[in-house]
């Protein structure tokens, strides 16, 4: 069985861009959004033109750029904001309107003043306004992780009958646990009429650390687009990371599932974008992290030592990173000091090994670690030379 | 229904110091298992007593100063490492020896070159040679994660039957989808001979970005307690994080689950870790980023300033954040303009907000931040003053 192709909508550029201290300038835009449709994802969401001038002309140049990816421009349900996007778009090969509004209780009711009613017509009316302009309309329920599913599977119905071609289902305040998310986009796939017709789409925050889990859980259930951002960068707690998602389908190959992103250009991407946008990844980060490849404890190095599978899941050339790492620490082995040493030309005999890895420990637990020339000036101290 | 009690096992000053560059001194561990223990963790994981001298004594100075939480010790199966451990823990009012074995096929094939039958001895060998040392005798399946389900539960039922009181069932390569590693959960629970008398605990890895969904997942299926570390540091991209699995069991209380963790010294607890190990917190960390409560776009500010519940689950003082925050960029509108005006003091009618706002989005889109000065000289510029 072939596997289903999972489209891969990136929003670093829009819902990414929006984090504070982010802010990117047209040609930092064009910049990443090249490095995007070279990484192969299938969107690229390029800003919101009527937010401000800098942005739309941000949508506009990053249009003419782009050959292959299609290119998305956020609206509200509003005229002149869907009108500004279709402006910016105007020259993509591809161009999508995003459009849409908020369907939670809390959003009708707080934000818009409104009733479920009316939000449902202006729904309608923005997804017909934006079909006047481009053929591919995608829609968003904000909210839709609190929206309750029967009202918002009539909104989407609603949508779909107007024209939309993709259904964006937010977990905007990342409040839904996976199997809560997962059962949402499965009420939607089993009850609204004509939803064959459109693609539906996961949109997940990462307020409680769950935005990978809820994405991969959509799309079990059926959603066939993941909107995402290169190290799940985004307002508050950011948005699902594009390289979790991507791996994990990757390196689950029985869920059947692949995209088209080139995985061993995540790294240099990953790290464009922290340098652009000024935001640092966490050494811990999956995927991208700069010690995510690497061992320090004594019994993971011996085993990966021995075979590298014993603890790593992931080749790192797999994410464009050269060599997984063994870092000496006070928690090393003598398998890791025989191996370092070996590295820099060093051959332990075992008598060696022994003598020297009393001293080893003090020094690493002197040290927060115990860098190569440290150990080389601590065989030669020893009186032991490189071959 | 009263809340099934869920145990917190911290293991940031054992598997979270492992990682390069964490090392800790003595002094350094005792401030933060005191940190711990203010939290209201319910076991410390304080070291690995046979790796180093120093971390030997960092164990033992913790079991003095330790009161009311559990104090634990790692070790492989392997006599000397048990010894270490009983005896770094000699002072401890709540001490566990936390020793086992490799049970995956990698594990046994690669790591140990040994057999199924030779792996499960030295697990229930092991296990017995704790007991008589302390009551409290928590066995480890490495990379439980990896390993048949059948065979782990003839492991787990000959460890019970050996007087293990906590199972750890980690998910060491951080491979595992969330259903997978709740339905190993599960099959233990259902299958384990004697399983009630002790306890399934859960410890994940984060390499795919699942170690907080597969914890939760784990609960869900009959753990009781959640390994994990404060920040979510530890080796490669880390173990599941503490905070993050605190706020979700809190934020959905229909799971039925509760913690015994101060939630509110959450923020600073992190902030301590991250200081003295040096290990930077992303800013879109959830929790305990510095962004996890900051606004910035248009839509997200307009709706908080109405009512703050549209778009955030957590009140950041349940975290000990004293506010949640808006921060004016170029996605911002005229809401979060007049309202930040407001804070610095200007009351600012419809008509100057009109005639203001366009200079904000220039300002704007040639800044990252637009700062409470420069808001400030604008609005002096204009000739509008503070109240």
């Amino acid at each position: 069985m072939s596997s289903t192709r999972i489209q891969i909508f990136d929003t670093t550029l829009r819902d990414g861009e929006q984090v504070p201290g982010c802010k990117l300038n047209t040609n930092q835009k064009l910049e990443l959004a090249e490095a995007l449709e070279a990484l192969g994802v299938d969107v690229i969401e390029a800003g919101f033109p009527i937010s401000s001038p800098g942005d739309f002309a941000s949508v506009e140049e990053i249009s003419k750029l782009i050959k292959n990816a299609t290119v998305c421009g956020l609206s509200r349900s509003v005229e002149k904001d869907i009108e500004a996007a279709a402006a910016a778009l105007k020259y993509a090969k591809h161009p999508r309107i995003h459009t849409g509004i908020g369907t939670s209780e809390s959003h009708i009711r707080y934000k818009f003043k409104s009733t479920p009613e009316q939000i449902l017509e202006r729904a309608v009316a923005a997804v017909k306004y934006a079909k006047q302009f481009v053929e591919d309309v995608e829609f968003y329920a904000e909210d839709a992780g609190r929206t309750d599913n029967v009202y918002l599977a009539r909104v989407i119905e609603a949508v779909v009958a107007a024209g939309a071609t993709v259904l964006n289902i937010p977990d905007t305040t990342g409040y839904c646990l996976p199997e809560e998310y997962g059962a949402k986009i499965a009420y939607l796939r089993d009850n609204v009429k004509g939803i064959e017709k459109a693609t539906l789409s996961t949109h997940c925050h990462n307020d409680l650390g769950l935005a990978t889990a809820n994405s991969i859980a959509g799309v079990q259930s059926g959603a066939r687009q993941v909107e995402c951002t290169i190290n799940g960068i985004g307002e508050r707690a950011g948005n699902t990371a594009l390289e979790e998602v991507v791996m994990i389908l990757k390196q689950h190959p029985h869920l059947n599932f692949e995209t088209g992103i080139n995985s061993r250009l995540l790294s240099r991407t990953s790290q464009l974008v922290s340098e652009k946008m000024g935001v640092l990844i966490q050494p811990n980060k999956a995927i991208v992290g700069s010690n995510a490849f690497a061992h320090s404890s004594g019994i993971h190095q011996d085993g990966v030592i021995k075979k590298r599978e014993t603890y790593e899941i992931i080749d790192p050339m797999d994410v464009g990173v050269d060599h997984s790492s063994i870092v000496l620490t006070a928690r090393s082995g003598r398998a890791a000091l025989a191996f370092k040493a070996r590295q820099i030309g060093f051959e332990l005999t075992k008598n060696e090994l022994d003598s020297v890895y009393e001293q080893f420990l003090s020094l690493a637990d002197a040290k927060k670690e115990v860098q190569e020339d440290d150990l080389c000036q601590l065989l030669e101290k020893n009186s032991i030379h490189a071959a």
